[in-house]
């Protein structure tokens, strides 16, 4: 079995959850098992070392941005293997200390997500991690709080993409994800 | 300086925020420097592998319990290094599937933790980690839903402890945090 298809193995669908029409995708069967979640580490490192150094200026990846709360299992632990600082993005309100602010569409209502200002330098190289993208929403938000500190996405990781939503189109850098699932 | 001094050199204190009359602890300096926070990491788990591991009948953590969302940055890669399962506490509504439940009051009103069924067996072992702990209340709610599962907390493990608000009184294991704040 590929290590796609080991990942792929440990995710299960919830149908009609959190409210009816929606189908969940739960990650977390993955997490019990310390040798699969090994396996997903490794892969996404694997990616971001042989695919997305060689587009950086200087082969540095700076900052790994992860996004609250699911991004936050797997952002920390992947930065620390690439040497690279982890800095969270949250909803406004959880961050102390001076932030930037980006707003996001979620579920037909704004929100507004956040960033430390003294968490990235100008001129720093950055990936944004989380584990789903969907429309893209949260994810253009997280790109537009490096833009504005000054830092460049080198591109946007994520365990899970669907596809049929087209979350790519909304994002300035490129997108790269381990798994695609079409939702009906 | 001692690894306990470098941690604790990285933490800023907020005082008003999220309100007035409350202080707040910055954690998220240390995840910007990955040789900080894998000193972080280090001192975990030697710590579990030295004193907390010969405390178990058969010298196994089975399972290192996270809080949502902050505990979220250090389980997963603690659990991986033990070679434990990962199991998230998240709010009600949070997590699909089958969950056990247990109430804790926050800020004066009460709230409810949900942990997934399939996520401990009887008979396991488990470390509750967060980043801080205050009254004990998520904690004690967290370390509730392990015993549901038939599960036993070996200890509870955190970054940071506020002894004066005595949180170990209301746990049913011993406590070890890394750092000790009193607040005014």
């Amino acid at each position: 079995m590929s290590d796609i298809e080991v990942i792929r193995n440990q995710l299960t669908l919830h149908t009609d959850f959190p409210k009816k029409g929606v189908n969940f995708i739960d990650i977390f069967p993955i997490f019990r098992d310390p040798g699969v979640f090994e396996i997903l580490i490794n892969h996404l490192v694997d990616h971001i070392t042989s695919v997305t150094l060689p587009k950086t200026p200087n082969n540095k990846i700076d900052v790994v941005v992860g996004l609250d709360a699911r991004g936050f299992l797997i952002g920390p632990i992947v930065a620390l293997k690439l040497g690279a600082a982890f800095v969270p993005v949250r909803k406004r309100g959880k961050l102390p200390g001076k932030c930037v602010s980006a707003s996001y569409e979620k579920e037909y209502a704004p929100d507004i997500f956040e960033m430390q200002v003294e968490a990235i330098k100008p001129g720093q190289n950055a990936i944004v991690l989380d584990d789903v993208i969907a429309t893209g929403g949260s994810a253009k938000a997280a790109g537009d709080l490096v833009t504005q500190l000054g830092g460049t996405v080198i591109e946007y990781v994520f365990m899970i993409e669907i596809p049929s939503l087209d979350g790519a189109a909304r994002l300035n850098a490129p997108l790269y994800s381990m798994i695609q699932i079409e939702k009906k």
